[in-house]
């Protein structure tokens, strides 16, 4: 819109023409859905089959894109879960309202409890993933300051923060982002028990837990849930909790029962006009542009492929 | 938190016993509910029954409070709504997964339907109170930034941004805040169709709608109900639609039949040291205190009234 502006600014300047031409005719306000209609196909990826986690309910699937460029150690694991079973027939435990909703093993972390269920391939102990080095990491900045890091944006499709002065960058717990559920030591998750935001972003949890990804589809599934009345949201009864069918990589299922999905590149023109649409709201509902939006503000496009 | 870091660093300096003491004792960390226990009884407020919202479903009630002092037309117009019966026997329309749920009339806004449900003593226009002059407004500042606005903070227990500037003060839109839907004209909202939000906040709504106040307790009654398939996630069939058994004042309700309810002063001591607890969660399980928190993350605390 600033580079529509602009154009418009030179129009007046030096065409005579250019304020009846206005008049008659004002600038269509492009929505969404336009920009997204106008983005050509190489602003699309597709999801990785192997960085992809299909959380089955009864109520349908839910879609998660790991981040292993983030939590490699806690991706890895995941995925060792995953191919070994280990959630199938396991729960969601938890439901707290404007915070988080959570699935494992319903008595994990309880001492009294000694047979757990079996890992197989995955891994007991694993490092804290809170942060990384920045090096190497692709950024999207977003313009706007943010209270939580000295700068946001996104880097590989996910809402990240960025500190330059101490070279590093992490994952921020937006809508939808899903991390690894720990006890008191900062090493004591390893992907067993997950948790996805369902309400105003948690940020104060950035950097003092491991993120693992985010659902890209689905989020309606976890975040209707009715609520857990016990501390933190935990269901009281068992024949309150959520059964899990099964959780499984996208790559163990024949191509036929993946569900295909395409995400909108954050390195894309496409994605930095629509994050720009946002920011300053222009349709004509909108009295007040905001000149702003928080990262977690920001819209993740997602798609079915285009047919044809 | 910083008062006793301040303390201690006055008995560091003056006392040859005092490190011995923390290495043997460290200083407890308050919790939420501690500060709340300590909280003396002039720092909770009861709710005015004739500012005080029911809307009753089936999975039990939702309790609003007004906010006459933001939008004084529009709570006239809904207290009005609410003695005539105007909601009662209508439906929550609308569930947009992360950003609000809506109820009343299903076919409101429809021109095509002549026959709308009778206002009584309500009226059918009011003006837009998207924002208020600043003056006589009671603030407590947050100490953070905000994005969205040059100053944000609380008032009257309500969320709320400011500009010193222009002299003006607004409501703004946390989860559970309560707002009037719109048309396209600014004043085209009269209460008959409210809305609460239920996902990350929607900040760039604040001045672009009328909010009217806020959930104060039974939000997850709303935040679970299942997703509207249709666009901006209303319910595409009637079936869909869920109902309203009424929508009342508590004042129009004998007082045993009242929920009784106490907030948090937003002007009192213990409310400012609740914030700033949060914006330094100093626990065992916190690695990284963010030193901040956005408005919406600070919580509105609401008990039962204690007894004896």
């Amino acid at each position: 819109m600033r580079m529509l502006a602009t154009l418009l600014s030179t129009l007046l300047a030096t065409s005579g023409l250019a304020m009846s031409v206005l008049a008659a005719d004002p600038p269509k306000v492009k929505s969404m859905q336009d920009i997204l209609d106008a983005a050509p196909a190489s602003a699309w990826r597709t999801l990785d089959p192997d960085n992809t986690l299909y959380l089955q309910l009864a109520s349908g699937r839910v879609v998660i894109e790991l981040a292993p460029d983030f939590a490699p150690a806690h991706a890895a694991n995941i995925r060792a879960l995953a191919k070994g079973g280990y959630w199938d027939g396991l729960f969601v435990i938890r439901s707290q309202d404007n915070y988080v909703v959570q699935w494992g093993e319903p008595d994990e972390g309880d001492p009294a409890v000694k047979q757990h269920r079996p890992l197989g391939e995955a891994k007991e102990k694993l490092p804290a993933e809170f942060e990384r080095s920045d090096k190497g990491v692709p950024f999207v900045k977003l313009p706007d300051s943010d209270g939580w890091a000295p700068e946001v944006g996104f880097s590989g499709g996910f809402p990240v923060a960025r500190d330059p002065r101490a070279g590093k960058a992490w994952l921020t717990h937006c809508y939808g982002m899903v991390g690894a559920g720990r006890d008191v030591d900062a090493d004591s998750s390893n992907g067993t028990s997950l948790y996805a935001v369902i309400g105003q972003s948690p940020r104060m949890l950035d950097r003092n837990i491991t993120v693992v990804g985010r659902v890209v589809q689905g989020m309606e599934l976890l975040s209707v849930l009715p609520r857990g009345t016990g501390p933190l949201g935990f269901y009281e009864k068992p024949e309150q909790y959520v059964p899990i069918q099964s959780v499984k990589l996208a790559s163990q299922l024949p191509e036929n029962e993946r569900t295909p999905l395409q995400l909108l590149r954050t390195d894309s023109a496409a994605f930095s006009e629509l994050v720009e649409s946002r920011r300053n709201r222009r349709d004509e509902w909108y009295k007040r542009p905001a000149g702003h939006i928080d990262l977690c503000n920001v819209p993740l496009p997602v798609r079915k492929p285009p047919t044809g």
